[in-house]
């Protein structure tokens, strides 16, 4: 009779999988991807390194799974912000939950900024790489909702809303690569504040017009 | 006699540096650096591939140096747009000169999109990904100077330079990413003047005020 993996086996392998994330999601805190080793993780998590690699055949296996572990928790925290309240008609207007979900995503970032240095620039393998690619996407996605919703309701000007979205994210997570990379020449609390006022700035100015832009 | 190197065998191995990299350059800008392989690249120089080994040890090495040859030429052509004339003193104000290297940025990542998408968005070994970072931070300098400057002779609003020019690198190429990876969706021209419009209005516009952003 051939090998059948039972409900049990499965449950038993995902709480070993989420046991191995949550500690190396832990270890990233502590010392990025470029710091992470399966040797000290395996340890943390007290299994065999050979179990690990079961799980994740190679490190950029297991690095891809942690960039998408710990981004579904910021894609989380900054949905719950633009999302609108479908219950009431009085919600925040879309720019104001827009300022929210940028303001959180930051104050998050600065932190954990070893975290959040490894999700948004530290160089990593390829995988990784298309990775933070599928996730800025979903980033978008969400941000380009709450633009559109801005835009029937009057609250913010007409605009592309795919490319402004898409620029929101870029130029958010630019934005922090100045304070975390050079902690000592930023105050955290102007940074934040700067970033999502450059941000909001972007999306709710009246047009500049110059004819260059249209050659 | 210990071997030196005379100045003709240096003039010959920049030479032949040069020819790999421009050839390499021709090479990326139809296959990305995903298609980048030595063999056909050296095929492309009339080299032996293991003369290409001697310049550049590994694939790695050798997409980096492509990277750095490609944006410099980007680099130089931004440079050019937002460096003040300093023979004049009727030169454009700040924010003319930013529209101006931002829409050229831009025009030239849509008119060779292979290039533009491995530059800024491929997938790509960890020293590539270093190497973006290093030059966007060289992007950001710029920025920041004319920036600076803007406020300076009161043509741009007070702001944190620092943080709007690293803003101004990330929102620009994030935003083309869309047209880059979606061209059917995107008119190449419309794309242009809104991710310019965009960063414009983010260093221009009067402050955007929301008391969540102060929290």
């Amino acid at each position: 009779m051939a090998y059948r993996e039972t409900s049990r086996v499965r449950e038993r392998k995902q709480a070993t999988r989420t046991n191995i994330l949550t500690n190396a999601l832990a270890l990233l805190n502590e010392v990025g991807f470029g710091g992470l080793q399966m040797a000290t993780l395996a340890q943390r998590c007290s299994v065999a390194t050979g179990t690990l690699y079961r799980y994740f055949p190679s490190k950029e296996d297991l690095c891809t799974a942690v960039f998408e572990h710990a981004t579904e928790i910021e894609i989380a925290q900054v949905q719950q912000h633009l999302e609108a309240p479908e219950t009431s008609a009085d919600g925040l207007p879309a720019a104001d939950r827009i300022a929210d979900a940028l303001t959180t995503f930051a104050k998050r970032a600065l932190r954990a900024p070893v975290t959040a240095w490894a999700l948004i620039a530290e160089p990593v393998e390829p995988a990784v790489v298309a990775a933070r690619l599928r996730y800025r996407e979903r980033y978008a996605g969400l941000f380009a909702q709450a633009i559109q919703q801005g835009i029937r309701d009057k609250t913010l000007p007409p605009q592309d809303s795919a490319l402004s979205s898409r620029a929101l994210v870029g130029a958010i997570a630019e934005a922090l690569i100045g304070p975390l990379a050079h902690k000592s020449e930023f105050d955290p609390n102007q940074a934040i504040t700067n970033s999502v006022r450059f941000c909001l700035q972007a999306i709710t100015a009246s047009s500049y017009t110059d004819s260059d832009t249209k050659g």
